[in-house]
Order: C-alpha cells, then structure tokens, then sequence
C-alpha cells in the first residue's frame, strides 16, 4: 500500500514565550486537522506545558497526536548517529500518523524558527512520499537575545556570523567576523576568547527566568559560568546563546 | 528645560505580511499612548497601508504622530552621511513627539526585527534623554526567505554568515562561509559568484508579490536579474535577499 501524500506545517513558536507566536502561526494552529507533539516524557516538562499553553490559546480543534523520541545509539560515529536518529524519528511520525487516519493538514510545533539549528525539515524530507511542506517562521534565540539586550544584531552594514560552541571550540575565532553568534554551546566556550572580547549573553530568553549578563569576557566570564552552573542546576536544564564583539568593533 | 526620559518601544512587524506581527507586537501597540509613524509622502505607499493595517487590526487606540523623513546629503562621505541623517530623524522625532505631549509608552513600527540591518536603535539612542528603550522582535527578511523555500539557514551544525551586497562585492565570499545570506544588495553581486553556486532567492517576501527562485548561478542568475528589472520596473520598488551555499557545501 502505497500512503497519499499529505500537508506537514513546521511552525515556528519562538523560544519560550506563548506572546512570541506570530498571527500566521497562530492561524496555522487553527487550521490544521492533527499537531503531533513530543510525549511529556521525553522533554522538559516546562517546555512540554508550553506547547500545550500555545496550542490552547489558539483555539484549535485539531487532533493531538504524540510519538516518544528515541535515543541517540552513543557507539555510532557523530554524522551516522545523527542520521540514524532522524531516521527513527521519521518512522516514529509516520506510524503515529497512519493509526490517526488524518483528513487535513498536520502540524508541528518547532521550538524557535524551524530554519535555525533544528532538525525538522530535514527528519520530514525523510518520510515517504515526502509531504508537502509548509514553513511558518517563529522568533529564534538570537533575536530574543538581542531584544533583551536592546542590541543591534550587526554594527552598521557589518556581517554577522552564526556558529556553534562546538565549531568556536575547534576552529577558532572566524576570520573576517566582527559578530560571532554562538548557540549550541554547553561548554562554555567563550572563556577560551581575548580578555577584551565583549559578549552579551542571556538564558531562559523569553521565558519568566530569562537572566541577562553582558561585558568584556575578562570581567564577566567567570560570573556567567557560575550563574549557569548555579542555574542549570536548580532549574533541571538551561538553554542560553551569546553574542560577541571584538573589541575593534563599534558596538 | 530638560525633557523627561520616556518608554521607547521599537515593534518588530515582520516583513511584509501583517501575520507576521507576535502576539507580544500586538499586545505593545495596544499598550503604547503614541505610535511614531513616518508620514506616507517619504516611503512607498504600499508599506505606510501595511503599517495602518497593523494598527487598525490591533485594536491600538494609541495616539499616531508622524513625521518626515529628511533627505540624505550626497555631498558627504558615507559615514558622516548616515551619521548626520541619523541626527537630523532624531531631531525629528523628538519635535514631534514634543508636540504630542504624551502621557505613556511610545511605539515605532520597524520593519522585519529592529536587531537586523535597521538603524531604529541607533537613531533611538541619539534622543536626549535617551529613552528607557524595548524591543519586541519580529520576523526577519531572512526567516521569510527560509520559511517560503522550505530550507535550512545553516547545513547540519554549520556556520552561517549574514552580510551586504556592498561588501559580498568589495570583500568576495568569507573565507569558510558555508552559507551566505546576503541583504541589501541593490546589484545583483551574485552574478559575479562561480556558475556552481547555489542560491535561493526571494522578492517581496511575506506579501502577495512574493517571487521565488532557486537554482545554480550559472542556470539562474540571468533570469533572476530579468525578473528584478521587470518587477521593480512595474512595482515602482523591489526588496530582495537571497541565500547562497557553495557548491561542495550540503544542502
Ligand atoms: C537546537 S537549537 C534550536 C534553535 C531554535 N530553532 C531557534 O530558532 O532559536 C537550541 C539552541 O538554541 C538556543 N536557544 C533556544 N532557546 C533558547 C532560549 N530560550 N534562551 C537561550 N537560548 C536558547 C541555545 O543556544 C540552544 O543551545
Ligand atoms: C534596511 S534592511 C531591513 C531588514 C529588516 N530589519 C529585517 O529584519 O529583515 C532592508 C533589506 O532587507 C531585505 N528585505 C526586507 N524586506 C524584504 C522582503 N519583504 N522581501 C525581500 N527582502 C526583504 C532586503 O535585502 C532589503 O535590502
């Protein structure tokens, strides 16, 4: 049996705040027939009362619908564990789908803006036959920080690069950059910069614990990895991104 | 006399579609006393119907006061430039709201997220007093672009790197750019990239006039530059931005 194609819309919610949807996403929430949602289980129970707050608010009548995540297989070389992952997950959706016989379009909620480190469209290119996709943008943790902050993302018509802790950790401070964005970063990995780097930092963005620090990585470095060892502690998990300027950059 | 400070807020209202404004945008205009609004002659006029659209559809009873975007000196060198004009919209706006004599919170529209490529923030803090300043982030050009091509800003945990046409011309592709996303380029610079580079590129993105192309340089550039002319030609104006991955880069 060979499954009809159907409507899969990754909505971007933003990064913790419900005020965070757009119109569009909230429209999209009404208009969809199923959302598939993570189970409780497998997240952070805060994250997971999030999205129902959202799917609440909207109104919607859809079908709600969960799959469990599965784990990473932690023997598996990075690219292959990554990629096997995916994989599972999109058989997880697809059988979670098939028992709810779905007459319309399903909807996903993505944490952020689905374009910006996130899995989801590249976990729905693997399901068959490929649904047809429709993308929603949402507030991502970069701009939720630089709100915070009340920052110019760039200085005047100067680029910006976006990377990871783990890409800053092993290649350094990018050539040419004058605006290093970094996510995905447990480790820390500013304290590796010059002195006289500066950085705005912030955690829990958007959300009622957000914590802001902001200077040159010299006087505040210590204190921010203090706060977020303190913090991810009492709280369970935490999730913070930074900003960082070399000192010669206007600010 | 010394003026007291006052509540700036800088609205993020997305980039073309009024759906794009959050629920937090929303809520700010209907909690602003004033909204600042440059008057209709100075911009296109389809932009001030979308900025009165949004404050009709937010319920807003805030006071609108407008005033009149001055003209650049082309006499000037391009930093003195901006710099002055900034002082000469600060001037501005300080008159008109002088005038208004207003009694809470003020809100400015901006275009896309205030962090991104807009002066907003930098014009705000020339103000004496300098306002107590909020930003509500909004959806940029960028995230429109990914969300309408249904594509990943970065590859799997890749860096991404945001920058101008002006510089992708005067400075070549970053050396490690993966992904390049590059705004504000009135010439079309990535004609001048090698023919196996892939780009996605978007006009009016977020509005009905959306366009969408996507392919390698060398099969596309062409006719990107074609349909550009002819809708900008028709239209009076044109916005564009566009995403470029290297051809050895995944997808
Ligand atoms: C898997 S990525 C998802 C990014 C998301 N799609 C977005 O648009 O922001 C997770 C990373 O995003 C950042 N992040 C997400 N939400 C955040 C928040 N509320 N506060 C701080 N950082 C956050 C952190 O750097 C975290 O490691
Ligand atoms: C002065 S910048 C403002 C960017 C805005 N703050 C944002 O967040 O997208 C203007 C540039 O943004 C891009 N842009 C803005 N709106 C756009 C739209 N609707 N479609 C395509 N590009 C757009 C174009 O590259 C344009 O040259």
């Amino acid at each position: 049996m060979t499954a009809a194609s159907f409507d899969l819309w990754l909505i971007g919610i933003g990064t913790g705040s419900p005020a965070h949807v757009t119109g569009e996403g909230m429209q999209a929430l009404r208009d969809a027939a199923v959302v598939l949602v993570p189970d409780k289980g497998a997240g952070k129970g805060d994250l997971a009362a999030l999205r129902y707050h959202i799917l609440k608010a909207s109104g919607t009548q859809a079908r709600v619908v969960t799959f469990d995540y599965p784990v990473r297989d932690p023997a598996l070389p990075y690219p292959e564990r990554v990629a096997r992952w995916h994989d599972e997950i999109a058989r997880r959706w697809q059988s979670a789908l098939t028992g709810a016989g779905q007459a319309g379009p399903v909807a996903l909620l993505v944490w952020g803006d689905p374009s910006l480190y996130d899995s989801t469209l590249r976990i729905a290119r693997r399901l068959t036959p490929v649904p047809r996709l429709r993308v929603v943008p949402g507030i991502t943790a970069i701009q939720a920080l630089t709100a915070a902050h009340a920052l110019t993302l760039n200085t005047l018509n100067g680029p910006v690069t976006i990377t990871t802790g783990r890409r800053l950790r092993d290649h350094g401070w990018p050539e040419d950059a004058e605006t290093l964005v970094v996510m995905l970063d447990g480790d820390c990995t500013f304290q590796t910069l010059p002195a006289d780097t500066r950085i705005w930092w912030g955690a829990f963005l958007g959300m009622p614990e957000q914590i802001l620090e902001h200077g040159r990585i010299g006087d505040v470095a210590q204190r921010i990895i203090q706060i977020r060892a303190e913090t991810r502690a009492r709280h369970g998990w935490i999730m913070d991104t930074y900003l960082l300027r070399a000192h010669t950059a206007e600010s």
